[in-house]
């Protein structure tokens, strides 16, 4: 049976440009998440890539721009739901700190827009006592922005989880190396990655196994580009912007649904 | 100096969905080819990826369908523009053929859009003539439905420029099973590609350089996956959809267009 787009039929909008390549990155993960045996069949999707007036989201949480990036977020989903976007993602960890998210949700709701984006961070943590209900230990690695603001913190802690962050001496060092160093970082070097940035992060991957980390999340969209496995040393690597994907497919399509396996990372 | 995106101001806008991943491959190499420090200097854009009313390409032109699919082309050309998008490029190479793109630039003239895509064909045999101005036998790699048409031939010509094709036993043979194979065509194999589905294509290649091709135009999104490299025993290889986007940021923000140089193919 053929999807139709009709009227009023599901659209899945993307929210990228933070950065560009982290939409794509995202858009990606719908096409290889969905079950489709030709063009037709896919979901149908919407990516805005319009950074040019979107605020640093970390500069913004660092109290190093004034402006909430969350004005210029609110005004694209806005403008998203115009062209006919039923479901909406934000490809950004960072963009889902409380100051900026929450700015969102309250300007969206100011207008009267029925769309608003699922929360990436929600859905992560909903995804791993889901599908590993043994876990209470999860690491969280990120950006320094991620991890000094702990946006996984509170959603964890709703659900009974145990947060667990990298020492100061990770977050500062080996981790904030390996995504921004100007020769080997990976928003440098993304393909083929660096094997510096690769080692980086699996020492920091390490380290919060040592610190006794179950399952680790890889809360940064830089990061599953060095380490592509969905395990290390048998506890589970999380990738954000994979489940967020499947949570899109989800609330649209959701008898498009791929079954997900752990132990399997379908191929774009 | 910031690249703003006020009111007015340049959004580039790329039609995908045919299929979902070309036009992702489309944006990929619109960032690739764009110059730019930071996340807010990119180029702002908007994609399209809404592929369920788009009738397939090839089975129109081929009489094997009745809906033209230009019109909903045309349609999705209109929704774009209502976003602010001021100029568009189609990642697909079928729909460069006459009796979908000259319907589309009809619609749109009869709606009096502005906006119009850029031709892809046009856009690659300008390239070659700019880049390459001894080469005057040119190789067409693609689908049967693409070659069929002779979607390039007419392009080349009006340039002075002598489009080489494929024999009929290659078109039929090992370049459409390379694209096309149920177990190890591009299509259900692309990440990575067979072994088989790049011979395939090393002998298509061969085989237009023996028949007196100084250059080949990989005329088909998939082609570039299973030959990334940018020459073949000295003569160039185009990618078409590198092309279109270095044309999408030559007319939008000019002064963020990479410089081209043969033998580089910047990473994504």
């Amino acid at each position: 049976m053929s999807m139709e787009e009709r009227e009023g039929s599901p659209v899945v909008g993307i929210l990228g440009g933070m950065g560009p390549s982290a939409g794509l990155d995202l858009a990606s993960k719908l096409i290889s998440e969905t079950s489709a045996a030709r063009d037709q069949e896919h979901v149908p999707f919407v990516l805005f890539s319009r950074p040019t007036r979107i605020e640093d989201r970390t500069a913004f949480l660092l109290g190093n721009a004034t402006v909430n990036p969350g004005i210029e977020i609110a005004r694209q989903i806005v403008a998203m739901e115009e062209t006919g976007v039923t479901v909406a993602g934000m490809a950004c960890n960072t963009a889902h700190a409380p100051p900026i998210f929450d700015d969102v949700i309250r300007r969206l709701t100011t207008n009267r827009t029925a769309l608003k984006p699922l929360h990436l961070i929600q859905e992560t943590t909903e995804f791993i006592q889901r599908h590993w209900p043994s876990v209470r230990r999860v690491g969280i690695l990120g950006t320094p922005g991620t991890l000094r603001f702990r946006i996984y913190d509170e959603p964890l802690a709703a659900m009974g989880l145990e947060p667990v962050q990298p020492e100061r001496a990770f977050i500062d060092g080996p981790l904030r190396d390996a995504v921004y160093h100007p020769r080997w970082g990976i928003k440098a070097r993304a393909h083929p990655v660096s094997s510096r940035a690769r080692q980086a992060l699996v020492e920091s991957i390490e380290h919060l196994l040592a610190l006794g980390a179950e399952a680790v999340v890889l809360g940064c969209t830089e990061l599953p580009l060095a380490v592509p496995e969905d395990a290390f040393d048998d506890r589970p690597l999380i990738d954000p912007a994979r489940v967020l994907a499947r949570a899109l497919i989800r609330d649209s399509y959701p008898e498009r649904l791929k079954p997900w396996r752990a132990g399997e990372t379908p191929s774009p």
